[in-house]
């Protein structure tokens, strides 16, 4: 049987990674890699960083494979996440199929946590519902942006006994968000924070979170709002891309 | 000055310890351990269990106090969990003024994450904000038990592009949730999912989590509901105490 190692590697910091994953570091024969285009390559080189740093029982090689990138503009949403993760799909499969042998164990290396906003765990699980492969696979937990996000301002994610919304950008622009106490918002790629009508709320905002160039952000929408968006534009003109989360609270 | 590290141990299994926890441990003086009675004996020894395995640098001690207990019953619940951080907030102040000298390092251990669903950080913001004490706190991230339910199940904590809730049994039982696509119920002291009128809907049941006692149940509720209950009946009176978490779905 193959096996297959899902490992969430946290969301910044390397020393976010658990004890679980080490050890899952040192079960694999082959690594892979998904590579996003040039400017993501950073995140590559933090993975081959943490497998040198984390592997000492065995040998290893990786292989790296392109990942298809989701279609941009005038698209459904959902549509195009779910043709992307079709590619993707065929894409692991050749993987495993040609880049591993059997009694062989492959590792993905997850960005945060596998379970949040990843698709790693649907395409495995929807590639054993199609039967054209047949694998084990595990889930190694990893801290996620979310909770980068908290620790780094020392707050709660939630108030006593409230409730968290976690959502996408995209929602949060289109109004389609409940009434949660606390709202996290990830995958932000239009400055949604200035939709909400309440500008007493409050906002705590972090970038790169946990790596060298992180950036926080905190206090009244109305006061900061401007300061976050011309910081986020400025560090994506400088780093070619940007990772960043917030959570936004009534006072 | 003083420095209080507040380091989220993960939910269950000690192999969820991330490294910059075990760099926190291995900083720290003194660890304060509130006892919470003799049912959860367990979380103590495994906090204990955790400073042995993996301290390998300095000399520490451990300072056990007394964890007030919320006051159970016909009471309002944010009152009673306000009264109750209030008389916790007391507690630190004493272990903080008395229990470590000047320049030393102090550690809470935290079960899961120190954000989710616990007060430590609330009450050191709020001793700080009093001015009765001066000290410096760092926040450790921990593996919670809504990762550890997902990587057992071996399952995304969302759907596409949708959103998640994570809500108490309180307030799910009191008809307090939202319609995120996703919903984690904590904290469920009632067997809240019989309140979920769609019995179509998902649940993935997890108790124990990480730990050797773990127990995992998934299906439609209106097949698994009652074996839940029976089997969440059965693991409270065999160990004294439970503690799961679930996530519902509809189809
Ligand atoms: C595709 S999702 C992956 C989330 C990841 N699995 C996790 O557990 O955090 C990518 C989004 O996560 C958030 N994110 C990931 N890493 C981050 C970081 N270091 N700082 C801030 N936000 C981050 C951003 O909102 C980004 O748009
Ligand atoms: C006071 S909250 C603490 C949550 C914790 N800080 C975390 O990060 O998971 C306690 C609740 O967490 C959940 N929980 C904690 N550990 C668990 C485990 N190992 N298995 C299942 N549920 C757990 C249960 O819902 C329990 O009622």
């Amino acid at each position: 049987m193959k096996q297959i190692l899902v490992i969430g590697i946290g969301a910044g910091n390397p020393d976010y990674i658990t004890l679980q994953a080490v050890k899952a570091l040192n079960r694999a024969d082959v690594f892979f890699l998904m590579d996003k285009g040039e400017s993501k390559d950073k995140l590559i080189d933090l993975r081959r960083e943490i497998c040198e740093r984390y592997i000492t029982d065995q040998a290893y090689r990786f292989v790296e494979a392109t990942s298809p990138e989701r279609e941009r503009g005038e698209v459904d949403y959902r549509a195009s996440v779910e043709e992307l993760n079709m590619a993707k799909q065929l894409t692991f499969e050749r993987l495993i199929h040609e880049e591993m042998a059997d009694g062989e164990c492959a590792g993905f290396l997850v960005w945060g946590d596998p379970a949040l906003y990843d698709s790693t765990i649907r395409i495995l699980q929807a590639i054993l519902a199609s039967g054209r492969c047949e694998f084990e696979f595990e889930v190694i937990p990893g801290i996620t942006s979310v909770q980068a996000l908290c620790a780094q301002h020392k707050m709660p994610l939630n108030r006593i006994g409230q409730s968290i919304e976690i959502t996408t950008g995209r929602r949060l622009a289109a109004g389609q968000v409940g009434d949660a106490d606390s709202l996290v918002v990830m995958l932000d790629a239009q400055d949604a924070y200035h939709q909400v009508a309440d500008s007493e709320t409050e906002i705590y905002w972090g970038a790169y979170l946990g790596t060298p160039d992180e950036l926080l952000i905190s206090g009244k929408l109305k006061d900061v709002a401007q300061e976050i968006e011309r910081v986020r534009k400025a560090a994506r003109l400088a780093n070619g891309w940007i990772m960043d989360t917030y959570l936004l609270r009534k006072p």
